[in-house]
C-alpha cells in the first residue's frame, strides 16, 4: 500500500505560516507561507522552460536560498532533482550528467560558465527563471511516499560514483527517524553549514518542511559565523563532520555555549577520541552518528542520555531502524549491515551494485564496526582501509585517533605497505605546524599507546593531505609517496 | 513497497531500558526491558495455549497492566486484538465476537464470570495465562506496517456495529502525526484514564512505544486521581473527553498546575464554548481534536500556538492528513471529508460499509463543520444525529432498532438531549397500541440488550411521530417535547 501524504511545504505553510523555514547570514528571512509561494511561483516557472512530470534535472550550486526554492519547485512538478557536489571537475560532472539522463541544469551564477562546458541540453542559471512566464499548471499537492525525489552520486573511493535514489519516503522516514532520537522543540533552528548536494545538509531541509522547524542556511561552514549563530542567533542544533568540530573546538575556546545549543550532530567517520572528550570537557552536546548517502543521513545516533557514557560510539539505530554486525571475527568486528524504510531502493539503473549492495533486504554498508555489551555500535573503520599485518588486524583509523592526540599533529592519515616480512605494515602521513616535530617525538607517543605491531613502520611529513571533493581523505593518492609503492 | 520495522517494543527496550514504560496509581511500574520481557514471556504463554500468528483474540477488560502486556504479546505472536467495551451487553458482545471471528478471549478477573455466557470457544483470565508453559517459539521481531494489529468496533448509523481494521501502519502514523503536533518531549508522561479498548486509549499505549514514553495507566477516569497525578506525579499530557475536562474544572478550582503540564487533549465530539473559555482562564492547556475510530484517534487537532486564538476549533489536519468540507451549504457547513495513512483500510468483512465510507479516497466521517478563513476546522454536528454521551457514541438507530424488537412498540424514534452532567443524554419517543405498555417495560426490555450507557434516560409516549411529505421521520420537531429543551 502506497502511503499518501499533503505536500509537507504547501502543509507547514498552512500549520505555521508565520513561522521562518530559512534565516540567512545577512538576517534575511522567509516564513513558511513565503518559501511556499516562492517555490511555487518558481515551479510554474520551471515549467515553461520545460521541466514536468519525472524530468531529471541538475542543480550545481553551493547553498543559498535560490537553491532551496529550486529544490521544493521541483517537488512541485514531481521531477527529479539530481544534486551535483561544486567540488567536482568537468569530467566527473559529466559523469553524472549522463549517468542520471539530466535533461535540464540549474545553477547558481558564479557555476554558470562552468555549465557551458558541461553535456546537458539545456542549462541556466537560478536568476535566468525569473524571465520566464508562470504556466499556469496543476501543481503536486499530494507527495506518493514511493516516488523518487532525489539522486545524489556517492563519493566513490572505488571506482565509478553510483547515483542513489531516494524516494520521498527515504526522507521522510529519516526526518521521522532523527525526531524520535533527537525530540521535536518548537524553538528549534538547525544550523546547514553542509552542501545541500550531499544528504546531510539536505536531510535539514526535509526536517524543516516536516516539523515545521527554521533552517539557519550557510554558504558554506565558516568556524566563525557558525560560533556566532550558535552563541547570538539562537541556533539550537548544528550538524558537522569531524573536521568541522575541531574547527569550533579551536574557536574562542573560553566561550561556554548557551544552554538552549542542544545538539552537534556528528557524521561523516569516526571521530578521533581525544577530540570528542575534549568536546565533553567543554560540555558541547555531542551526538555521534552513523549514516552514507544510502541512508539518507544518519541511521545510527548517539542519544542524548548516552552522549556522555559512551563517547567514540555512534549510539544505536534510530526507531525504525535495524543494524547487525555481520560475520563477526573473534574481535567482534565485522561489517555493518543495516536495514530500515530510510534505506535507498538502490542505485539509479545500476542493478549490479545494487544487487552487490543489499543482502535479503540489508545494505551492506562496507564499514567495519562492532557492539559493544549494551549494543552500541562502535565504527571501527572502513573494511577496505583494513591493514593486516602478520595476520593481526590493524586500523587505520585506531592509529589516526590515537595520535590525533599529539598536539602538535594537525591531521594525521595511515595507510598500509606491503611488506615482505609482515605481509602490510602501517604508515602514517601527517601534517603539523609545528618544525619541531621528528618522527621520532611521534613513535615514543606512538609506542606509550598502542601494540607493537600498529606502530607505524615510517612517518612520513606532508603539506596537505590528498582530499577529495566531500573533503575526504583520499588514502589512495597517498601511496605515490611511498617508495617503490603501488596500491 | 511495504514498510517494515523493528518491533517497537524491542526497539524501546534497547533504546530506553530503563526508562519507565507503565506507571499505576500505586507506584508500582514497569519499565521498557520489563514490559519486553513480560510480554515476550506471556506471548509464548499464549503461543502455548494455541494462539498463533492471525488469530483473533478478544480482550474483555478495563485498563490494566496485563491488559497492556497481553496487547503487546498479541504483537509479538502476529495476532489480531479484538478490542472489546466492557460496558456492553452480552447480546452485544456476542455479536461482535461471532462478527470479528473470535476463537480466542482474555478478561480481567472480574469479567470472568461474563465470559462464561459468550459464545466464543475458548477463554481464560489474564491471570490463568501464567499456569502455561511457555512455548518455544520465534517472536515477532519486525512489524509490517500494512499489516493488521486491532479490530474496535464502532457503532453504526444503521443498525449494527462495524469492525473498524487498524494496521500497525495506521497506528504508528497516527502516533507520528500526534508528535508533529505535540513535539517530542524526553520528559513526557502521558496520563490514560480513557478505556484502552478505545482507540484513544489504546493510542497512547502506541505513542508510549513509539516515542519511548511513560505512560501514567489509571483502571478508568476519577477526577481525584488524574488531578493529584498532574500536580504531583510529573503527568505532562492527559487525554480526555468534554465530561472529564468538566469534572476536573471543578476539582480543587483554587490550583494551578504546573508549568510542565503541557497538553489536554480533548476528544470525542464538540465541547462547549463556555468550558473552553473556563479552561483557558485556568491556564489550561486544552487542546480540541477531532478524530473518531476509524482515524486511529485525532486526526485533527489544535496546536499549542493556536490555542488561545482559536477556543471551540478543532485545529488543523496533522501533518500527514488532509481534510476538505464536502459539498458546503451557504454558511460553508458541509460534512468533514478526512484523508491520510492513519485512516483505516475499511471494517472487517463489511465490503458495504467500506465502500460507502470511502469516495475517491476520502473518509466521508458523517460529522458536519466548516473552516474559518484561516483553514481551522470547527465542527458544528454530527449529520447523523450521532448522540455523544459521556465520550461515547450512541446512534439513535441502534436503540430504535433493538427497542423495535419490543412487539409492543410500533414506532419509536430517538433524539439527544442536553444534559449538563453527560453532554446529551438519548431521550425515546414510542408510540404503541398497548395501553398498558409504560416505560419500566421498556427499560427493563432495553436493559436486557442494550449497553447501560445507551439506555434512554427518558421514554415519551406519543399518538404519533412527526413526519414529513415524504414520511420521513422530522426528529427536530420532537425537540418541542423536551422539557426547556431547544434544538
Amino acid at each position: 500500500m502506497e502511503e499518501i501524504i499533503p505536500h509537507w511545504l504547501n502543509k507547514q505553510a498552512s500549520l505555521a505560516p508565520s513561522q521562518v523555514a530559512i534565516e540567512e547570514l545577512d538576517g534575511s528571512t522567509l516564513t513558511f507561507l513565503q518559501l511556499q509561494k516562492e517555490s511555487s511561483t518558481y515551479a510554474r516557472k520551471l515549467a515553461s522552460w520545460g521541466i514536468t512530470e519525472g524530468s531529471h534535472v541538475g542543480i550545481l550550486s553551493t547553498n543559498c536560498k535560490e537553491m532551496v526554492i529550486a529544490i521544493h519547485a521541483l517537488s512541485y512538478l514531481g521531477a527529479v532533482a539530481v544534486l551535483l557536489n561544486t567540488r567536482l571537475t568537468i569530467a566527473e560532472l559529466n559523469f553524472q550528467l549522463t549517468d542520471a539522463e539530466v535533461s535540464f541544469l540549474l545553477t547558481e551564477q558564479d557555476k554558470f560558465d562552468q555549465a557551458k562546458e558541461l553535456q546537458v541540453e539545456n542549462y541556466k542559471a537560478f536568476s535566468a527563471l525569473t524571465a520566464f512566464p508562470e504556466r499556469n499548471i496543476e501543481l503536486v499537492k499530494e507527495i506518493k511516499l514511493n516516488k523518487v525525489f532525489t539522486i545524489i552520486y556517492t563519493s566513490g573511493t572505488t571506482g565509478h560514483p553510483k547515483g542513489v535514489i531516494h524516494t520521498y519516503g527515504n526522507h521522510w522516514w529519516s526526518a521521522i527517524g532523527s525526531a524520535l532520537n533527537l525530540g521535536i522543540n518548537p524553538a528549534d533552528k538547525w544550523l546547514a553549514a553542509l552542501p545541500i548536494f550531499h544528504v546531510s545538509g539536505l536531510s535539514i531541509l526535509i526536517r524543516s518542511v516536516v516539523y515545521g522547524m527554521s533552517v539557519f542556511l550557510l554558504n558554506k561552514f565558516d568556524a566563525a559565523a557558525v560560533h556566532d549563530a550558535i552563541m547570538n542567533r539562537n541556533v539550537t542544533m548544528v550538524s558537522v563532520v569531524t573536521i568541522m568540530l575541531q574547527q569550533l573546538l579551536n574557536f574562542h575556546q573560553d566561550d561556554t555555549y548557551p544552554k538552549s545549543f542542544r545538539c552537534m550532530l556528528l557524521g561523516g567517520g569516526p571521530a578521533p577520541k581525544p577530540l570528542l572528550q575534549q568536546a565533553r570537557d567543554r560540555n558541547i552536546p555531542v551526538f555521534q552518528s552513523f549514516g552514507m548517502t544510502e541512508t539518507a543521513s544518519q541511521i545510527v545516533t548517539l542519544s542524548a542520555k548516552d552522549a556522555l557514557q559512551k563517547v567514540g560510539s555512534a549510539g544505536k539505530p534510530l526507531l525504525p531502524a535495524q543494524l547487525k554486525i555481520n560475520n563477526p571475527n573473534e574481535q567482534s568486528i565485522g561489517e555493518i549491515y543495516v536495514k530500515g524504510p530510510m534505506i535507498t531502493k538502490g542505485y539509479y539503473k545500476n542493478n549490479y551494485a545494487t544487487e552487490n549492495a543489499f543482502i535479503d533486504g540489508w545494505l551492506a554498508t562496507g564499514d567495519l564496526g562492532y557492539l559493544d555489551s549494551e549494543d552500541f555500535l562502535y565504527v571501527v573503520d572502513r573494511r577496505t582501509d583494513l591493514i593486516i599485518s602478520g595476520g593481526e588486524n590493524i586500523y587505520p583509523s585506531e592509529l589516526e585517533s590515537v595520535l590525533t592526540g599529539m598536539k602538535q599533529i594537525k591531521e594525521i592519515a595511515v595507510i598500509g605497505m606491503k611488506d615482505s616480512t609482515w605481509g602490510e605494515v602501517p604508515v602514517a602521513f601527517i601534517v603539523t605546524e609545528d618544525e619541531l616535530l621528528n618522527a621520532e617525538e611521534v613513535l615514543a607517543y606512538a609506542e606509550s599507546h598502542l601494540a607493537k605491531y600498529k606502530l607505524p613502520r615510517e612517518i612520513i611529513f606532508v603539506k596537505e593531505l590528498p582530499r577529495n571533493a566531500s573533503n575526504k581523505i583520499v588514502r589512495k593518492d597517498l601511496y605515490s609517496y611511498l617508495p617503490g609503492k603501488e596500491e
